[in-house]
């Protein structure tokens, strides 16, 4: 499907803001990354604001929603969690451009500050948990996690591991890392099955440890 | 110890970058807040970025070297591992701040693009994972994780699992997601125990469930 003028010079101006982040991106950098004038970005999206809210729902629409989809169906279940987590660890590996997600960036170095965007990534991160959270409900129905699963728990330890994921992709360290971190998130589902040794509240022994 | 009048205005601008990110930061925000003039600024550390990185070591100094103590000894085992993230929680919980780690905002918002800045960023991720590794040596040895654990996974693991979880403290998310986190974190060094269950490489039942 060819994509029309506009949507290409919204897509170059998602691939600033996503390399470079909000801030350090200026409007005449905008403006010559693509090919928009200054009357249009102000005309358009009211500011450098609108144009970056308008690039996170293009990503969202274009890249988020390949990434969640084998999460986001209703029948989803862990082989499905596991196969999300490959497709980041892939895409983030394979690139040493060190981008990141232009979602997760925004999450840490915008959503403090302004409030409409902090709305956009809230939603984001809920939708997230959202999934995170059915497919979780449906593994333990279907028995690959111990039915005393707490999937609230899951849902939120998930989430988060998506954002350390997507943030040692953005950080200077070795694709081994990624794999390794990788490996250790999957060994926490692992830790869930039925088949595991049962421990008790998760880090009780720890404390014990002491 | 009073803090000299020179130091009080380094941690002042240090708290400057560590709410705002460096490329929101003004020089005329960081003379308003700090009370240094532009000439102080330009003859005691060339640039704004000199400022930057001179709050980068200052805030190595002082907040890193308080959180990393329970790691660092070289007698550093499980318990000392456990007691470090759960530090790192209570910090990024108790705040509603949102400030998370300026060391790991630093490393999403500034590392991929300023050389310098990714030199300091790489040395506190290597130093973090060297304490890790060190920590699951000692833990293997006194058989707190099973002889066969892969070091360097956990190493590589532990290190994503601290940039999960101060990103997610940036994040609009409940305190309670913080929480959740750090048991999935907890869950996975229980996991390394010789009383669970040993599952094969990590990972590998996952792939059979689809």
């Amino acid at each position: 499907m060819a994509r029309t003028r506009s949507e290409d010079r919204l897509d170059r101006a998602m691939d600033v803001f996503w390399q470079r982040g909000y801030y350090d991106t200026s409007i005449e950098e905008l403006m010559s990354r693509t090919g928009l004038h200054r009357a249009a970005v102000y005309g358009s999206f009211r500011s450098k604001r609108g144009l970056f809210e308008a690039t996170l729902r293009r990503y969202q629409e274009k890249v988020v929603a390949a990434f969640v989809a084998p999460i986001a169906r209703p029948d989803a279940t862990l082989a499905d969690i596991d196969q999300f987590f490959r497709g980041i660890h892939d895409a983030a590996a394979q690139s040493d451009k060190r981008w990141g997600c232009l979602m997760i960036n925004t999450a840490s170095e915008v959503s403090p500050h302004i409030r409409s965007v902090e709305r956009i990534v809230s939603l984001y991160l809920a939708n997230l948990r959202g999934f995170f959270h059915r497919a979780s409900v449906n593994a333990r129905t279907r028995g690959d996690f111990r039915s005393e699963t707490d999937v609230d728990q899951v849902a939120d330890y998930l989430t988060g591991a998506v954002l350390g994921l997507w943030t040692l992709g953005r950080c200077p360290v070795p694709a081994l890392a990624l794999s390794h971190y990788l490996q250790g998130v999957r060994g926490y589902l692992d830790s869930l099955r039925p088949g595991a040794k049962r421990r008790g509240p998760s880090g009780s022994r720890a404390d014990r440890a002491s």
